[in-house]
């Protein structure tokens, strides 16, 4: 039984800055940087899903991409695009919206609801050329 | 005399929302949709540059681009690169902020500096689907 | 008045082989090669539509985008996606699929709808590295 | 000795459907969607091939690309392009053509022709946003 | 009769320095840094050629993509393709090569071998970020 | 504790040639073609440097981009970018400049001054077409 790793491709566009809350705006400046930005700024997000699994022998398919991506629509985008991710999103609250830490609670979003398949990666592009990725592992 | 087009592409990332001032929340929410959240949305944005006219026999070049980067840099993206587009821009002060009133502004910013050569256009990409062009034509 | 261009790129795929009905297959064969394979192969067609106009003074919009993303995928996207351009597509009934032709028959499905603002391109790229381009000119 | 990961790309194109000829057509079309069409849709696939070994300590290389880019060709273009994947390639006979199936047997396929270096991944995107990884891995 | 554009996209990799033999190694080295090292640097050049014309009613097509593929192929590929363009290219010798002249040598190496249909541009990109058009257009 | 992996994207242009001082020129030819082309060519390389680690939970952050940014600037791109590999680079000399040879010596060089996160991994594109990847991996 081959084990096949399947990605689905989705973009959505957000506003937010970075911004620890128990820091002064001059320290926030400081190690943020423009990033800190109170009056915000945003970014054309680009995200893989990747599960993995053994192909359904009727199907040929790992998961039905529609089926993930009707999954993807309605616990991610649906929430996160053309939205504010420190002051709308609500797996957002309370975290600092860095590419890292957004990608873990894309994963905790999705991974309880991927049966028959698992989920392997969330790979998350804030801008073309910088990008995370989160496969689940903890230290 | 060969005329030759030279283009430059850079990127910044903005905050922004299309709001019209003179219209209420619903009528912008009905005509706008997601795009006039008030808690703002941002994207990553694609600029192209371009000049035309005869290369400097001397250099072969129409125009140094490391004199057209810095050019971009000091008028453009210093100004609006982690930046929210209605409140902190000052080229773009009452100006509804679409990708094609914004294209227009940057033409109107960049073009009073370019001597030489000549700004032949603007293109200017909100996302990697959508994308305007202005070449300075009027009707 | 500000002339802009603004253009919506859309994706779709296809099956199609190229084919002239009055020549043999062995001529065929020979002036397309495996493009006229009997048994189809397809494309991942991009499929860019450029109009352009007067930004409207009350949204700065040339043409909302969203009525363009429907009006393509109304008249185009719902007849050639997933489909056999020879066999299923009414507007390419009785044309060789080429490229050329397929784009010009874009335009002429896509222009009677388009009203306040101008078409001004269609760019159809088959592969990443063919796309040709038709403007509405005529000689 | 350093393991280093090589990788080249290609691209073709095909035609296809997917179906599952135990079932009627109406389960296929249920299941499937406009993907089991019977006239045939087809991609532009783009196909990344990955060796893994130690470079040659004479040549620097862990495997010549042009050797590969020759395998490649004659064990998997030369029978996928411009071909239809359900009737025309005999590695595919009896094998619903999803991406996820067609990756594995393009693995078999090459696999045994590799020797010096080890095949370590293929990776097929059958859209610019879906695309299936296989690594030879067994459950 | 409709007129289409249609382009090729091809890719190689040259050497070059921009260097003005007339001046001295200090000079060159000020106006064009370091682009002018005496060691040479490189380039992953892009070049797109586009045609126009009308498409041939028995065809489908404005040019056989397979007779310009090898026509840029023996006319440009052949002779630049891992070369030193300042040192072996016999249409480059005498001239500076920046982008922009690079690009008009191009049209007049293609431009007198295209018949049926016109040379419209040459589209040259020396980088990503960086890239010049030449349409024959004369002052 | 998540563990999360980082990527930061760079460009540079260099000249290189494959060569190996202990063979003749004729099997230098002969092995590899025009890639020993003695007249030098040249590529846009794209560098991409993974990190893992934990975020701090502070600032969000498996390792501040801006740094990392700095220490690839100050160890690599000034040292390659608009150099010849075989003749300028430190690090490169004695070593025969393939993308393998090339991925592994820039690891070398940063390993060494990471610190609070681990570099991961360094993915190196000659071209668009072939890249290669070093993890640190010994056999």
């Amino acid at each position: 039984m081959m084990k096949v790793y399947i990605t689905r491709k989705v973009h959505f566009n957000s506003a937010h800055r970075i911004y620890n809350p128990n820091w002064t705006d001059e320290k926030n400046l400081e190690v943020f940087g423009g990033c800190s930005n109170p009056n915000w700024h945003g970014h054309n997000y680009l995200l893989e899903v990747t599960l993995c699994g053994i192909p359904n022998p009727e199907t040929g398919y790992v998961y039905d991409l529609k089926k993930l991506k009707e999954l993807i629509e309605s616990l991610i985008i649906s929430k996160v695009d053309h939205k504010n991710l420190n002051l709308e999103v609500d797996f957002m609250k309370g975290i600092i919206p860095t590419t890292e830490n957004f990608a873990i609670q894309i994963w905790n979003q999705l991974q309880p609801h991927i049966q028959e398949a698992q989920l392997y990666s969330i790979k998350l592009y804030e801008t073309e050329r910088n990008f995370v990725e989160y496969k689940g592992e903890k230290l």
